[in-house]
């Protein structure tokens, strides 16, 4: 029994700071680092990748949309063969830091609503995936597991590890409950620990009607800004540990 | 006896078209491509990797100072931390469509004020050396044999390849007359003709004071902008192969 | 008997330029000026206004999204309060360019993407107007008659002027034909020479379905890419004259 | 007797927050708004204009250099033109903000490197003025009195307003020490808080030489970033109103 953790990293942008990196950092063993189009820019990548090597903790791409006013939080309307060089482009500039580090790229996360767009759209999902397999064929997509990128790179013969998240409910067919629907966020820590726990040993999860669902648990999406949220994946990281279960790089899960 | 013919390549944005890639490209065999920090954007990027491929040209990196406004010629007082990061950023963003391409990343050329700068100040010289080398160690950087780029790339053991300009009067010290002295641009084709010849076969070029100087020159730089420019071109081709002088990717050459 | 004729002007970028302004300005009576955010900078819009007082034609804000790399035409979802402040903000930007001129700000009218999402958004729609009132109330809406901008510019007390295209063919509730469905463009310039006269003259237009309808008709919008746009527009504006039609600035027609 | 007290403020940018702005504004009179090029959003500004106004205190406009990555510090090298457009731009930008709260802009202070370029080039000052007198010639410029800002924006008839640092050594002829030197910084608080209220009251400075100068102080500029710097500059109101100083907007001065 395994698991990784990964978060969003490296999300400063020139004098403007965001984020609890140094605190977040050794909690965790994948980064999802940001490669300056929703977030970033080259001087905060090398050092988030500097400071992600001294942890010894491996590297995914975060590409975003072109977005930075809106931190790539805000859905654009961009076609595949957009969505297709955005990520490669972001997927090229973060390695090299990587590479004049001696470190190897593990894995692809779309950010934010490039990340949801993904999830819903085949074509754009398909689009990503091509990006990264004409990269290189051995990276990781990290992605829903019930959602169409996850689907996409799956069937392209690319390697997909299945995020799930501790805080959020989840529909019958796995999708997420939309966060302005009642019961979409597991506020109660204890449940969100069990539900985590549940979803790597039996992979199972309980969706918002109250079936129980399959569900693959390859990673668990954790935050680092804010006390609470540090506390709790320190809860997590003690609960998992507790029930044996490893926590471990994608690379070596996938 | 040989040389290479570059020229600056990719540098449309969006909507925004620039340029005569489609004319230039049959002309020389390497290109610097933009890497969309002064110009060009990921689509951009993706046709002219694909282009240059289908030319059988090759391509390098052509990194620019983060200031699109401006089309990266106006110069900006940036640290040596961020021009290595700028340039690492770069070199990563373009070499991630080549790979798409199978194609193999060749040279690295600053663009604009940023070489320029480089060629006056050898601690930033460094910086952006360093950059490359972090980044694959046998890529040829492209510069003014008379400056600090040039200089500093050979004493940290990396590939130099000398460019030298048709169209421009040389100081005795090998470095470019200024552009608002008057002879500082070659207008008389032939004569330019003769000097590119004379600097490949003799290694010598006469310097606006009548002396004449020592000169390595690797690669000629052309330009595209201008039925009169390609006109150029053509004639350089005729007249360096007249000679006997081949005309080769810098890779073959260096 | 009445009509403006308007154009999108000043879309240069930096070192890139796009569209035929020298050649459009005399041909119309009001001019949409980029203002920053999906095309121009300051440099041009001060050159784009001096044309535009030297020929003595109206200018009006063509605010856009925040997206020079998709020039503006890609939809983003943004909060009705991003849509107020980017108005605001791009309408202020230009009326400085103008007051340094001794000119008077005579409209507004979104750009791209956001007139697109305005004409089916109320909320957004109102927001936008809410920025146009709250800068100078006496500003002109220039928006399609069938859509939610000209409606809520209406309802809050607003000047708004309704736009007509000559090559666009209409749905029976006025809205404009998807350009992906047939029949949508009007190719045969005399047929969109005839459709324009009668919907001055008559305000009425034959939509799709057959049908007639009532259509107000304010000001004609009119491309200036290409020689055969161009033509065109000397064909409109010879029509109309010929029909005893005044061509004058949104302004004093509203 | 009496003293603007004046700060940079809205600084923040999409979901970057930076500064202190709630707890600044109840301690000053004047504020310097970024506009968007160095630093804040059109959210931003609409934001803090609202926070200014219910405050009851002085905007000004705070134009920087198109460098959000490097927050307008970074020296570029401009031309005249275009310090004239990005000025005028940005003055614009914010002056929209304030007439929808019906506010009056008050001032035009340049931001960071465009601050330091401007006490040194006169040209270049000419063409800032020249901005600010084709917006509204009663605007105020807010500048180091000994700077070519100052001395150009008195000549050509504008309100100029002379701007005194508290923790800042002068030189003999009224220019700040450069950081780097010895002695740049006034550290005590007391002596910096004597220092401004000689300048205000004697209109005498003692340079880093030693010797007595003359300086003229209508507004001290102060910091919020830290708790530090929020406590100097309570200390310096209630220095400032001990010794009799009246604390007023620049309006109210000059």
């Amino acid at each position: 029994m395994q698991v990784d953790l990964n978060s969003d990293l490296g999300e400063s942008f020139g004098r403007y700071t965001i984020g609890n990196d140094d605190k977040v950092i050794p909690l965790i063993t994948s980064a999802n680092v940001a490669c300056g189009f929703h977030a970033s820019d080259p001087v905060v990548m090398k050092a988030t990748v500097e400071k992600a090597k001294a942890a010894g903790i491996s590297c995914g791409a975060h590409p975003g949309y072109p977005d930075l006013m809106g931190f790539g939080r805000r859905n654009m309307v961009v076609t595949p063969e957009e969505a297709y060089s955005y990520t490669l482009y972001q997927i090229g500039a973060l390695d090299a830091f990587l590479k004049a580090q001696g470190m190897t790229l593990q894995h692809v996360k779309p950010h934010g609503a490039f990340y949801n767009m993904a999830a819903k759209d085949r074509k754009q999902s398909e689009a990503i995936c091509q990006a990264v397999k004409d990269y290189r064929s051995d990276l990781i997509v990290l992605a829903l597991p019930a959602g169409e990128l996850y689907k996409a790179a799956k069937d392209m013969g690319l390697r997909a590890a299945a995020e799930v998240f501790a805080d959020r409910a989840y529909e019958e067919d796995g999708t997420l409950v939309n966060r302005k629907k009642p019961g979409a966020m597991i506020t109660d820590e204890d449940e969100a620990l069990r539900r985590v726990i549940r979803m790597v040993k039996e992979h199972k999860v309980t969706a918002i009607t109250g079936k129980d669902i399959d569900i693959t648990a390859d990673s668990v999406c954790v935050h680092g800004d804010g006390a609470k949220a540090l506390e709790f994946v320190e809860k997590l990281r003690a609960g998992l540990t507790k029930e044996g279960i490893d926590i471990k790089p994608l690379s070596e899960i996938v």
